[in-house]
Formats: C-alpha cells, sequence, structure tokens
C-alpha cells in the first residue's frame, strides 16, 4: 500500500494516470493555503468536476475504507486538507461543515500566526490560543487532523498535549538531519508522536540535506534513524510535491493576501522560485525509489510496508471518523 | 410512518420533543427563503448545533434509510431543503457542495422568476431558463428534488418533462377546491404525478378551502378526491405549517431583499401576519387528526399509510441518491 500524506501538484488527468502507474492507494491533497471559505468550496467544486471527468483513476476519500475501494478498482483515493485555517474564516461552525465536504486534514498555521497558533516563521511563539483550543477540541470531535508541518514549535506541542486525539505533521524532517526553519526538532517530533501522532517525510528539496542533490539514500537512510529514535509505526511519507506548479503558485503560497512586499519564505532573491526536485523523486512514478532505499537500509519488510502507507492507513483509519 | 413534505417552524426544543409526540418520523424543513450560499451554510450549521444537543431527538436524514434508524431508536429524521435556489447563487456547482451537506429539496423559484425558472407571482411565464435545464440535469445527476410548489404553471410542467427524475409539489393544494395562487391546476398536478412525481398537501391556511376555518373533514374529503383522480400512491402531506414564528418572519418570506416595497403575498393590508392554524392542525401532535380524517372518508388503510408518509419513504428512497 502507498500512501502520500501531502502534494499539492497543479493537478491534471497525466497526474492522476501518474498516480495509478505509482501505484499509489490515496494521496492527502491540499486545497487551500490562502482561501476563505466560498475561495476552499470553489477547490471542493473544482474536484467534483474531476471525479466526475476520471471516475476510472480517482475516487473521493471519506474514511479509509476508500482506500480499499481505490485499491480493489485500481484507482487514487483523494482526502483534502488546509494547509491554513483560512477556511473556517473566524467561525468553529464551519469546522463540521468542511468535515461533510471531505475536508481530513487542516494546519492550524501556514507560517505565519493565525487565529488559532503561531506560525514557524514568527519570532514569537505563543502557543495555541483561546479561538484554537475550541477549534482543536472540534476537530476532534468531528474527526478532522490536527496538521502542524508549518507551526512553531511551542504551538505543536501544545497542540500535541491538548488534543484529545493523534494529531501529525504530514510533511517535514528532523531538524537535526537538515536544519531548516520547516524541520522539526527533536522534541517537537517526540511530543507528536508519542502520542500517536505521524510525522510524514518530506522530499520538498528545502527540506532536505544536500537540497536537490540529496540522494535517495541519505533520506532513506534519515528515515532509518527516525525510526530507531521514534519508532517505524509512526512515520510516513508527505512529500510535498508541488508538480507542474509555476512559480507564480509559490510565491502566492508564501505571501497569499497577508503582505505587499515579496517573502522569499524557504526560498531567496536569487532562487525565489520552486527548487527543482531530486532526479530519484520527479513524480508520483517513483514511490518505488523510496521503497527500495527504504529496504537497503535494513529496515524490515514490515517497517517498510509501514512508512510507505500501512501506517497512514492505520491514522486515517483511527482519526477521520466522530470521536467515539 | 408520518412523513411531513414541509415545516418551517421557529425551531426549538419544544417542537422537537412534539414531533415525538406526535410520532413523526421524518420532515422535510426548509432552511433557506432568501439566504445566500454562505447564508444557508449558516442555516446547516444552526442545525448541526442543534443535532448535537438533542440527539435523544433529532437525527440529520441523508437518505430514506435514515427514518428506519430514526423510527428505530425514537427520534425524528430532518431533511433540508430550499424554498428557493438563491443559496446556489449563479454558480451550478453549488448543486453537489450542498447536497453533500444535505439538501435534498430545492425550489426552483420562490414566487419571483429566478435564473431557473418562473415564479406563480409573476405575469408571464416563460418557462425553464437555459440555466434551469442545466441545473435540473445536476439535480438529477446527485439527487436533489426539483420542488415547484411556488412555480408558475407552465415552468412546473415543463420542469416534470424535462427532468429524468420525478418531481414534487411539496405544499399546495388543488386548485380546483380552492383557487389560490399558490394551488394547482389539474394539468400541472397531472404532470408531475403522471412522471412519478409527489403533491404534498398543504395545511397552510391560505391554501384551504374556507381557509383556517376549513374542517378537517373537508380537507380529507378533497384529499381522497384528489387520489382518485391522480392516485393515491403520489400524495403526501406537505403542512407547510410555520409554528411559533412571528409575524415579521412572514414579512422577510415575501420581500426578502427584492423588495424595499411591503409584498403581502398571500395576506393582505388588512391580514398581513401568518393566518391561525386550523384547529385541527396546531402542531406535530395533530396528524392522528388527519390520520383518522382520511380512515373515514373510506380509503383503504393502505392508502391511508401511504399519504400519511409511506408515499414520501418510497419517493425519497427512489430521489436522494445519485442517478444510475
Amino acid at each position: 500500500m502507498r500512501i502520500d500524506g501531502l502534494q499539492y501538484a497543479n493537478w491534471c488527468e497525466k497526474q492522476f494516470r501518474q498516480m495509478r502507474d505509482g501505484d499509489v492507494d490515496a494521496v492527502h491533497v491540499t486545497i487551500a493555503y490562502h482561501e476563505d471559505f466560498r475561495e476552499t468550496v470553489l477547490n471542493f467544486e473544482k474536484w467534483n468536476r474531476w471525479f466526475e471527468q476520471f471516475p476510472d483513476l480517482i475516487i473521493k476519500g471519506h474514511q479509509a475504507s476508500d482506500i480499499d475501494l481505490a485499491r480493489d478498482t485500481g484507482r487514487t483515493a483523494i482526502f483534502f486538507g488546509f494547509q491554513n485555517p483560512s477556511p473556517i474564516e473566524s467561525d468553529i461552525g464551519l469546522v463540521e461543515i468542511l468535515h461533510t465536504l471531505g475536508a481530513r486534514f487542516m494546519q492550524l498555521t501556514y507560517n505565519n500566526q493565525s487565529l488559532l497558533a503561531t506560525g514557524c516563521y514568527e519570532s514569537e511563539d505563543t502557543g495555541i490560543t483561546r479561538m484554537g483550543r475550541q477549534v482543536i477540541k472540534e476537530m476532534n470531535r468531528v474527526g478532522m487532523v490536527i496538521d502542524m508541518s508549518h507551526s512553531a514549535d511551542r504551538s505543536t506541542i501544545e497542540a500535541a498535549e491538548i488534543s484529545e486525539r493523534p494529531i501529525a505533521i504530514t510533511h517535514a524532517n528532523p531538524y537535526d538531519w537538515s536544519p531548516a526553519l520547516r524541520n522539526k526538532r527533536d522534541d517537537v517530533i517526540r511530543a507528536v508522536t508519542e502520542n500517536g501522532g505521524m510525522l510524514g517525510f518530506s522530499i520538498y528539496p528545502h527540506h532536505l540535506q544536500g537540497k536537490s542533490g540529496c540522494t535517495v539514500e541519505n533520506f532513506c537512510e534519515m528515515i532509518a534513524r527516525t525510526a530507531e529514535k521514534y519508532g517505524a509505526a509512526q512515520l510516513g511519507i508527505g512529500s510535498d510535491l508541488c508538480q507542474d506548479q509555476p512559480d507564480s503558485v509559490v510565491e502566492w503560497m508564501r505571501t497569499g493576501r497577508w503582505t505587499k512586499e515579496i517573502d522569499f519564505g524557504e526560498g531567496s532573491a536569487d532562487a525565489p522560485g520552486f527548487p527543482e526536485m531530486p532526479t530519484w523523486f520527479r513524480d508520483n512514478r517513483d514511490f518505488g525509489n523510496i521503497e527500495n532505499g527504504l529496504r537497503a537500509t535494513g529496515l524490515s519488510d514490515a517497517e517498510v510496508a509501514g512508512i510507505m502507507g500501512g501506517n497512514w492507513y492505520r491514522f486515517f483509519t483511527e482519526n477521520f471518523g466522530p470521536l467515539e
């Protein structure tokens, strides 16, 4: 089973076919960065159209069992998420509405301070806000996963502790391996995984040791070391694949509408665009390279199977339905 | 089985308990008259809160089998609908979005011309519009019922013919019995019922012979005559109960935001408010009066059971899911 914990491609039939060619059973797809509620609904509508147009390639994912259905029928299940809480605006009631529409992950922040928590680019991290506590409780109730990939350390640790259900860092790597602002320090990964949460390893070059030049051996060795430290069962892939997106999109991801000045995020004035992906992970057809790389590290077959998808499957099973 | 094909009460725990006291298994509840999409979502949110607060009294209805669940557990299933297409604004993609959120009925017009069809108060009826044809097709596809209660004759007949699935007039009576603008002429009822559609009998006094003074015997006799003409299987109740609403609400129903002048609709300057309900139908506890009245007309037990709920149940079973 192969499940990717995060992608944001410039979707079209080509990628849907590549997911099939790569035996990808399920993908968590970002459908909002800065969108408000109505704009997010337009993104759901766009996907509804694709589900109607490509019923032989993709199905909408509501619960983990939809992955079984997708596998049995040779399709990929698409699960939706937001990298920012902007879709709920200032209205907690929209958590359940958006869950009903299919949202299964929501980041409490995207780099900046939000109404709920502090993003990883702020200089001060004040932790989970008053509204943040209420929204965590509501997300727990309906079965929407708290994703802290772009949040600051204290906020992430507090979220892991406040949440009654496991949380996720869908796409990031250990800071000790590659000290990027977006990668996660030991105490953050520990807080998330000790509470049953998941870490999805990112292949976005800014999160890799040596960036685009990182080898698959180095990446997989890092995963094996992380498995030793936190347990292989809490790990998955969250490739952060932004396939075929023009550079205007990464600028929009970074600046949205919150600034009139350019913010280069993880890039720089010299390299403002999307970085080039490593040669061993160009698109969804390349998951086999990671699987082979993981096997070569000496991880057991069961551990490799878990990291490639089994762990996300278990996590989806436990966290997408209402709290019992 | 008792199912009401339309209510618009000023909901609170009292009415939920009265539905239980009256053995009402399911109600189609109006949640939009003039609301746009975002406002309609707020109404879904309000109901989500009630489902959370009163889980022993009400459940959200998605499909007919939820009525079985409601019966088995002593609760009432609430199905949602709109009396105007304003919730889809000018965006056909919102049909599926709103169906996902739980909408199962939508009127193509509320008295006035809409983007889709002509309302029953307009002087010219130009039938189904270009967008109307597309929206009918989309409603057919996802399983949202076309309700023509407040539409003009030609528009209604065209909708019945264009629609691939049966349509409904959820709340109105035969014009021959009571010549109100909102009641339906023979050819209209025939077009709807011949295509498998349903007529729900209204108890809103403006639709009754003798208005608030109409007797239950007269009302039930009218139903028996209608059954002879169009077949008992195509008939149900759509009480149009607007319990505990202040008169400001009927004014808002009539004028929304489309006029700055007062429009009295079925009322008048002398009687602008809600008319008084007949003594035999004050609230949800009074369905037994109708059931007894129907039995007294000589309709068979099976016919009475169908009109009280069985026919709506069958119709819900066939029309709330995707087109196959």
